[in-house]
């Protein structure tokens, strides 16, 4: 069993999930980390993972990139499609 | 040889370069499509890819997704690290 960690990007700065892949890693044990964002977040993710990977964990590797599209319930309950990322990385 | 295109994906809207990738594709004869997007526009790269996938191209395939950090010279010369997007997609 690989421990495994996900971490969802969002609006807040960049540094905040490069310290929270960190943390999965360095505190919890996590040998392979998953990003994931939506929509505008996708280009965050990517920045958190070449960050991770040129700064913090430069023994780590890319080992996944898949995109996708998601459907999300609007509040009118209509749907919005938007599209997704997930960057696997492994220690 | 693979008669290949490559599409930049800048600040224009996302239809634009979903055009410009068919017309590629379907004008000009290319089987594959590499996708290039920096800083922001990676979400907007991920977006066409979708759309080429789902509605545009149906039988065409995510062949690689690869990130890495480029320089940009800025105007005082000094050096910006951005993060970059290739989407390659084949038909």
């Amino acid at each position: 069993m690989t421990p495994e960690s996900t971490v969802y990007i969002g609006k807040k700065g960049t540094m905040a999930y490069v310290l929270a892949a960190v943390t999965q890693i360095n505190q919890h044990g996590a040998t392979e980390i998953t990003l994931k964002a939506r929509g505008k977040a996708i280009s965050r993710a990517v920045d958190v993972a070449e960050i991770l990977r040129n700064k913090f964990l430069t023994d780590a590797k890319i080992k996944d990139i898949r995109i996708s599209t998601e459907e999300i319930s609007g509040d009118e309950g209509n749907t919005i499609k938007v599209s997704a990322i997930e960057i696997k990385i492994t220690k």
